[in-house]
């Protein structure tokens, strides 16, 4: 399970064309977001409904199911009504009202993991989430705070391995936030892959330097391209299978990015 | 400024005992969870609003303005009819839309800086509710996540440092989380205070072997006591002074939390 | 380049028996412990000069060049009068006489990584050997200090392709210390292959329950052959290629072992 | 007991000028590097030799006692001659073979926590110093990786308490390696202070600008004859008291390190 997109959506203009690429290369989910959980208030807080809108938009128009992170319990109808997954991100891996209220929807939700949460918390928070009914849980371990500052985080890939003795639930591991840096993206990527993850999310953007966030950690199309064909051989050597983009397959179930999951 | 009571309410006999206990020994502010969040959902989760209501009458009875945490952007306007200062806890620190919330609020914020999170963005939080235009922050150290188990967390006491150097907030230090363990809370009570924090936060039990949570960091009614005394003769050896309990003085300003930090 | 056997040498037998079990199933090189660093002074200490000739019958048997540990720049010339390749323990990264003395030798060091170095400070500990005019240095990741105590350490894979652009000395992976616990060392291995490391290490114990050190992270013997099977598949797909086992060819060189990695 | 001196010896007039001025300000121990352990070989490596009779000609001069590193077991026996306490640095606290040499001396020896080292880790240290016969272990605590660079290292104050209710063992601790930069170093030493430690290590330097080794966290010699005034006034408070510098006593016994702390 290939997720990939922007960071952030900016414009009608990036979404599209990075929709456009990912869907060629591979990916069976678009990833964006709209409402952005930044340090500094200052910062690009992301373009909010408006961006949602354009969310929907490139997933219509790629075929591709659209994830997207939502950040506050008043805005989850609305994120639901055009995400086929719902993202609580590392920030918000313990905000329990936010937890309960994706776990009243019946979308599939993408829980990553807090920056110094550990697994055992991770799968506490989850619980949250199930117990509203919702069992459609992803983890998503993203990398937590470390020591050294050569990578942005530090990515624990044995945490692949420590879930899947734990629980059934799916593991996803996020090598952009989980160093920080393009060139260390698909290393780490095939890492996964190798661990036995059942899915990648990928940051991909047309135009790394002019991104209005994270665009150091972004693969341009063509470096997500060569990933693409690199995790295509590796992932059949661990006894799983690459999904195909949803392009080649009528995608009629806004909710099948749970069943994607090939074991 | 010292803060105490206990880490949740549980009772009115529970919470009226520790009011009075803490108010007769020198605490000029009332704490206690109402909402807790908990790791896991299966643990005890506050009493809500019955809580508040129990806090609101500990708090007349003793003269006690109240600090209570808030979790959820929906229940801000219910907490602050009740809080003297609103907490927001250190899973919420980087709850962008909460600390937007409160920052709409003319209460006093009590932010508590997360568990692997740096000065830094400690600060950028607070930058978030002073935007709202609340500018009644105060900041508090409460221990960073670390690799020795010896104690519960890490209390980062160079923070207090760091932040009278990048900030005029007034900066409290909560040995009781940040050690969690009562025998080490002591200590560090005081070196707390020697390194020149405005305040501190203690969570007082009068049975912490039946506490609900966090039994084992709680201090008892006379151990609370007798760190008061130790405060008291240290703070104004850094040139600061202990506040009085309001029970001498007529609480007259449930705001007057902010008030209290005496230079 | 697979490096496996015993974390201690512990008889005759156990050495044997396992050196045999790693030849046959791919190994490259024999490790094991005669000098081992423990915690604390009451645990087992190693058998010291007495395992050193055991590793030297067992090398000699197999075929096997052999790597084991030095501590005391005393001991230099003595385990480097058995030893192929002379490790640096990760609580001895930066113990810079003995990496002055072993930076005298001409024989291959493997470096490891202390357990909260830098990637910048491990660089640097290998300058020291460098310096001495010995460029033979394999840098190894072997996990770093983290606050989840769910492994034993913290395997760092993103450390493969940090080095990979910083240096072009080899990069080895030991999942054995870096998780603790056997169950994770397949996929972690997987793993550091997929991510581009010249080699692992890999601890093989016949009955690890037996074991006087570190039992809980050995494979068994049928245990490691298979994960042999299972990197002969992966590295070719990161244009690399495992090593033969040098029983198979003549092990006429002791010094080989910088020669067997094989871009 | 208070120890004081430059980071490391750069010259005769260097250290004579800074031995009278701690002297002066009420130190009872000299401390000053001859073989310094550096990130790099390139950095300055230490006067060696040289550098030792330096500091016993300064600890002469102003009758302090002189604390200074030993890195190698086989300089043990040298530095001891010069020596009245013998410092294990944070780098070699698990350095066995140097850990049992300084145990077969008969000298104090200061024993610093490495920089990711529980505890528990300390005092198994420790413990191989105290199987040799040598009871006169000092432990010291001097901060902790971790992941905020707003300070060097993360000061864990805490470790003053637990260690208190796990050893007998006198700690204290060096707010100088522990924070890295100057301005945080008096509130630190306060606070260890006030938390109980037995003493303190400070760095100081007649021009920080100048030094060659960790000139940032060095205080100036007035800065450290207040800081010696205000722990004048809280050490009493914790029902302790401070040494007076051995300028006003003889200093007949060159291994009275041990002697001068008072409970």
């Amino acid at each position: 399970m290939i997720v990939a997109g922007p960071c952030a959506v900016e414009s009608r203009e990036q979404v599209m064309t990075t929709a456009r690429a990912v869907a060629d290369a591979g990916a069976v989910m678009l990833r964006g977001g709209a409402f952005k959980p930044r340090t500094s208030p200052k910062s690009f807080q992301g373009m909010g409904h408006a961006g949602l809108e354009l969310l929907a938009e490139a997933g219509a128009a790629t075929g591709l199911p659209v994830v997207t992170e939502v950040m506050d319990p008043r805005e989850v109808e609305a994120v639901a009504s055009v995400a086929a997954m719902l993202q609580i991100g590392s920030r918000n891996m313990q905000n329990f009202p936010l937890l309960r209220e994706v776990g009243r929807t019946r979308k599939p939700v993408l829980l990553k993991r807090g920056a110094s949460a550990t697994i055992d918390e991770l799968l506490h928070a989850a619980d949250y989430i199930l117990q509203g009914g919702n069992e459609l849980v992803v983890l998503c371990e993203r990398g937590v705070r470390s020591f050294d500052t050569a990578t942005r985080y530090l990515l624990d890939l044995a945490a692949v391995a420590v879930l899947r003795e734990r629980t059934e639930l799916p593991v996803v591991v996020d090598p952009s936030h989980g160093t920080g840096k393009a060139a260390y993206v698909p290393a780490m990527a095939r890492a996964a892959a190798a661990a036995g993850a059942d899915g990648v999310i990928i940051e991909v953007h047309p135009n790394p330097e002019a991104a209005l966030s994270d665009g150091p950690q972004a693969l341009r199309p063509h470096e997500f391209a060569q990933l693409v064909a690199d995790l295509r051989r590796i992932v059949p050597l661990v006894g799983r299978r690459v999904l195909r983009s949803p392009g080649a397959q009528p995608a009629s179930n806004p909710n099948h990015a749970t069943e994607v999951i090939a074991p």
